[in-house]
């Protein structure tokens, strides 16, 4: 009779601190053995971008969205406290000296847990982002494949 | 013994993409026949109002916060890459390049599909607006009215 | 049969305008019988410090992050028209006319109403805040405790 437990997180936030948030709470659940998906939609797609540029043919606007926009979760900014991005500097220093993870590497355990990565097709569409830009096994999906999992969740969060 | 879904959101914020993902997840809900309810407060009230001026008797600091404040949807920033108002006008454009419904059409969407629309009676008296300034058949209730519907909620999310 | 329900918030978010939602959702619940627990992580543990400078052997960083963060609830800014200060103020001042509860009092009505306010130990650890810094009777957990109690919760919202 146990049943698995769900943890679904839209992440709509392009921000260093919350993506870390939500990536620690997804790698939680996940060692807790919930079932656990990550929903990135608008500037939460940013975190899975590729580190380098990749080629793709793109429209002016799409351009430069995809200029102005971080390439990959190591180059957001902070919520709060940026300071013209030496925010993150900091947080990344106390970071180490901490032993914490990197956003980087909390995607990565988050893939080797299974942990489902999706990427709202629809948004990507708008910010003109192409699949090649981003990181590999990735699922892209829609508001009903949202609402499907998030119906049946126990934790759902928005960040 | 089918049960009908529900799904709640705290629409707190005042950002057009931050709406735009509220109302897209709201119709998408209805759609699949959820019971859906997005209660305004604080700087998401905004998303609700008429958009030109409404004559209202109002105290210093209300009539500042009200001028301040943007009348409706269309006329909010967004939560990252504002640049001075050139975001929302950059994502408007891809929007409606690729046919995206714009935030009024996604309101009038959710009101034709009986999506319940609450205003925060406790920020609307807070930030001094009144009802005349709101869309017609809005719903005004306070936090009471809120946990009754989100604590028997399947997805629950604060934006 | 009845069960009780539960309502699980997690403040990331160290804006006056958030802190003031989740602390007025968490005394509604808590009045209706609810389960709260609020779990402060990031920014939003900046709502639990005390008022007052608290003497604390630091490293540079910490005690540069203790610096320019705010001490407690009523020195945050707010999430939208902070405008360097002034729209705290204004905000306070209609609260006061509208007889509106302040954070500090909203947290001091939840620590008498029984929620488990909650610091997490991770990012204590990453901004050099130390135990004496908080308010008293807090109690310090980390992801494992919020999912354990999440899991079962009725209202999770992330704020």
């Amino acid at each position: 009779m146990s049943e698995t437990k769900k943890t679904n997180i839209i992440l709509f936030s392009g921000d260093y601190d919350k993506a870390m948030a939500a990536y620690i709470i997804a790698n939680g659940a996940a060692a807790y053995d919930h079932e656990v998906t990550i929903f990135h939609t608008f500037w939460g797609l940013n975190a899975l971008r590729k580190d380098g540029k990749v080629e793709a043919q793109k429209g002016f606007l799409e351009k430069m969205f995809g200029k102005m926009m971080p390439r990959g979760a190591d180059k957001m900014g902070l919520s709060k406290m940026n300071m013209a991005g030496m925010g993150p500097k900091m947080i990344k220093k106390v970071m180490k000296k901490h032993n914490t993870s990197s956003v980087p590497d909390l995607i990565e355990m988050a893939q080797m847990q299974g942990i489902n990565l999706v990427a709202c097709q629809m948004t990507m569409d708008l910010l003109g982002f192409q699949r090649a830009e981003l990181l590999d096994d990735i699922t892209y999906a829609g508001v009903a494949a949202y609402l499907a999992d998030a119906e049946n969740g126990n934790v759902n969060l928005f960040i």
